[in-house]
């Protein structure tokens, strides 16, 4: 036996050993290059480290609002300043206990101090303000910003700058001042193709508080599904959505916008019309073109644009828009206008006869006109609903107003949405030439053409959007000011919950960060490394972020590890409450007994 | 304030009315069509279907296990058994509560028998029959299999025979003869590109039985990681890991391995060799070759391929084989031999030395033979451990014996993974020539080549997996017996638990069908109404299969909801106890004062 037993103990020893002489991999060494710890993604405008290490103790660290300055003063800096200090203080430390090393001896940072110095709104808007400065030196860390927004931009780079290393939380001397290069970096997310649960937009809103987008387009309504439940018009959603389950309920749009403003997000919803508005048919065809002849199509497809000739069809989305401008804060309201198929309106003798009343030509031209008739009368009535309100359209409408020969038709504050790529008319990269033309006539504009998530390739493809530059077009600097911005877009035809987040993040991170930063921080290789950082940082707090290339992060993407138990779990269409029920009954009766015997 | 009344009175009545009338929209009218409820995926070899239903009642329906047969009397059988049952009493009824409606007055079924004629191994092997039959007429349902791993595929079968139709539990009369195409019907995850946390393998296990997927092919490590815990070589894991938490245990491995079983499914290790092996050197350089000269190349690289010229290699190899023997149970081990670069073993003068001993000459003809020298020592190996094993290697292998003129130099026991796609010698899709000269020579193969699910594409890319047939070669009918299956890869780059399971299913499912089912079932616009319906039936049981198209699914994947609360949550390397554990003792306490105060 005796052989055996020595082997055992030698087989202990050696693995002991290996235990504690554990070292770096050689893949570790080559990510050490790869991975810029504690660096801050969108790059900030201007920052200066120094190599002075303060060390951060989880247990005694305090965020705090500077009680002089509007941040507790001002009612409306003090609800989101509090609810983000609270937040912030989960997400600055996440070395688990059992791992962290005490900091006795090292010089210690004890608390970031915030000071607002302006004012805030009640909701985040196109001209807040969301500079920010932060300094960290020997003296402390302070946080100073305008507003809330730019207190929030703050908070999330303070954040960024902690890094761990040896079971410590870590942060330079550092000087930052910071301020975004477009106002407006979007994310449009489509919830008609494929409904999204509303955990996974809320959790979504944090990613983009994360990156520090600040605009959730949400394509709520399509063709496919009318998940909106209007209180107007319940038969929308009653008859157009996928289920009765598949809505969003005006308490569901409420929780979403409260969930944003107070991550600094404006949420702007799109009712694309008068296209791509087939399943608004189900509960109210009468709003929509019949298209002729119908024998050789398909039932479903009857039913074409809406109706521009018939006067209820915009006494109905009058009604529609001022509930919706209720229910949704922002000025801006985006009404679609993209892919409209003339033919069906010209198949229709109604839509014939009021194009001839009034003086249309039977032409691409005439019905360039009827879509410009159209949408100059819905956004009359934006202008015109309780809260003046502003379009945003897709691009078509530009373009069918350049059609018509009339570019001084379209109100001068609707926002043009480039989107386009393969624009049969140009050669190259045809959405260049739109925003040079959008910008000549004098319109703000957005542009998406370069940022489409939903077309993935195999392999490493955040490059192409982080190299995509919205002022890259030949066009005075007067013209470049109208850009205010882009969106990163993710149509779901192929997109819903089970893919939806990775998909997203962090492609939409490479958006991000064109969108915030100078416009010479444009290199991907250089970039790289604070992207792998950026990508663990969103893991390590929640969201699946996809990985770009091998490699791995200290703390894995492991949500299954934190169900209740292991066994598959059927996911209804809301959290299952009846266990949680019981154990509070159960736990009730607990307490009583003791209260009662006690008494 | 009347008028306001009768307002909200004449809204609320509207809204009553609207959820009362709800209507099946548009969409969900052509969704009928595309959907086939209660169809089997992949489908069986023969089914028949009647027109009459029969209701089951969650509280009543059994799964019974004839006591008089296998499934009872012998002990292998039954261990399989009675956790299949326990399994599929769970998965066979997913309407929630609250949504269901009574069957009285209804035809039900009340139980399902299960026989099984024959007996069990313990482990499921490529000789292990899978057939069974079921039949459910007013006589009740039966299910007889000759094994467990037959009564497992036809307890899958039967659970997806059931669909729900308002609010009750259905199945058709259904007279079922099923058994797979080929015996080999296999995936191949990396756990080296990136590191999956063990409960991400798990439901993927459970995903391969819901599609009767048969075989886990685990390339265990690679280049970049040793994430394998070895006893014997502990600084395999301990230099080799990225870090000491992505590593798998011995008792992961077997955790894997049951449950694995459990299932009917059986786990093939690779240890990819002699290339792909950088990672092993951070342990144990000397097994692997010098490569010359090192000045130009960065640190990281200066190790290639297994030393093959000498004895202490395959030394090394036998005693990690031996542990990898014991702890793996089946008869099958996959020891790679792919993409080897001669150069490296061309630029060591040690290696050089040793070829002109063996008297290879100093060409590519001389490297293959080399290269099949060293393979050959690795299958000698594998033959002499303890329990007999035998090879699976990459094409590679095959190709090297072939380039050596030597076509019997390899053992036929050996299995010919067939993989390459653009392979420069061939015009045309050239794995069909390989997998013809693969079979002509003796040799039995699987096919990979068009099974590769790494490569992604925008859009519905399902189809071109399931057409790819493996018999489609030139070959005698002898030729095409030699096929023994196919493995769908996921090879790691670009994937790691955020986006490993929706990526894998539905695509797997595809290969699924073509390994399961005859060869003519082939038609994927015929089989589409199938796949949603299995792609829904798979998120309802928890595993996030990604969407085919715009559509939507009953119980769409809500995971977030089942998180404790929706903070972000940070997922470290197992699950968090604390919270528990304070709850638990709060309890404890709570417990103690009741009796106390009691007695």
């Amino acid at each position: 036996m005796r052989p055996y037993l020595v082997l055992l103990v030698a087989l202990s020893l050696q693995a002991a050993v290996a235990e504690w002489s554990y070292q770096t991999s050689w893949y570790e060494k080559a990510r050490q290059d790869k991975v810029a710890r504690g660096t801050v993604w969108p790059q900030p405008r201007s920052i200066d480290t120094t190599s002075v290490r303060y060390y951060l103790d989880p247990r005694n660290f305090r965020l705090e609002a500077d009680s002089s300055s509007a941040a507790v003063s001002d009612p409306e800096c003090k609800a989101v300043v509090d609810h983000a200090l609270s937040r912030y203080g989960e997400l600055l430390f996440w070395i688990p206990e059992e791992d962290r090393a005490g900091v006795d001896g090292d010089e210690t940072l004890d608390k970031l101090v915030l000071t607002i110095t302006r004012g805030c709104t009640r909701y985040p808007s196109l001209e807040s303000d969301e500079s920010y400065s932060i300094l960290v030196n020997s003296d402390g860390a302070t946080l100073l910003a305008q507003t809330a927004w730019g207190a929030l931009r703050g908070l999330e780079t303070f954040s960024q700058l902690i890094y761990g290393e040896n079971g410590k939380h870590v942060i330079n001397g550092t000087s930052i001042s910071d301020s975004p290069r477009f106002p407006h970096r979007g994310i449009m997310i489509d919830t008609a193709r494929h409904y999204l649960p509303l955990p996974f937009i809320l959790r979504h809103l944090d990613a983009m508080a994360y990156n520090k987008m600040n605009v959730l387009h949400w394509h709520i309504v399509d063709d496919q599904a009318f998940p909106f439940q209007s209180t107007t018009f319940p038969d929308l959603s009653g008859k157009g959505a996928y289920t009765r389950k598949h809505v969003y309920t005006p308490d569901d749009v409420s929780q979403v916008l409260e969930f944003a403003r107070l991550r600094g997000i404006r949420v702007i919803p799109e009712f694309d019309t008068p296209g791509h508005m087939m399943s608004w048919g189900q509960g109210h065809p009468e709003i929509l073109t019949r298209c002729y002849p119908t024998s050789f199509q398909p039932d479903i497809y009857y039913l074409g644009p809406a109706n521009p000739a018939r006067e209820t069809t915009y006494t109905f989305m009058r009604k529609l828009f001022e509930e919706i401008r209720e229910l949704f804060a922002d000025e801006y309201f985006h009404v679609g206008g993209d892919e409209v198929r003339f033919q069906c309106w010209n198949s229709n003798e109604e839509v014939q006869e009021f194009m001839v009343q009034q003086g249309f030509p039977n032409s691409t031209v005439g019905f360039a006109d009827l879509q410009g008739y159209y949408i100059n009368r819905i956004l009359e009535i934006l202008h015109q609903v309780p809260e003046r309100t502003r379009g945003i359209v897709w691009q078509e409408i530009f373009d069918n107003f350049e059609i018509s020969g009339d570019l001084t038709g379209l109100n001068l504050d609707t926002i043009i949405h480039v989107w386009e790529w393969n624009d049969t008319r140009y050669q190259g990269e045809p959405f260049r030439e739109e925003m040079a033309k959008v910008t000549a006539a004098g319109y703000r504009t957005i542009l998406s053409s370069c940022y489409y998530l939903n077309y993935i390739s195999y392999g490493r493809d955040w490059p192409q959007y982080y190299e995509c530059d919205p002022h890259d077009f030949q066009g005075t600097e007067a013209q470049k000011q109208l850009v205010i911005g882009g969106e990163a877009c993710l149509w779901a035809e192929w997109v819903d919950s089970t893919n939806f987040i990775p998909r997203m993040w962090p492609r939409a991170s490479a958006v991000a960060e064109r969108l915030w930063s100078p416009q010479d921080v444009a290199d991907s290789e250089a970039a790289s490394p604070r992207m792998e950082e950026q990508r663990c940082r969103m893991v390590r707090r929640g969201i699946p972020a996809q990985p770009q290339g091998p490699s791995y992060c200290e703390y894995e993407w492991n949500i299954l590890s934190q169900l209740p138990n292991y066994r598959p779990v059927i996911t209804s269409s809301g959290p299952r409450v009846t266990e949680g029920l019981f154990h509070n009954l159960f736990l009730g009766v607990l307490v009583l007994a003791v209260v009662k015997c006690l008494a």
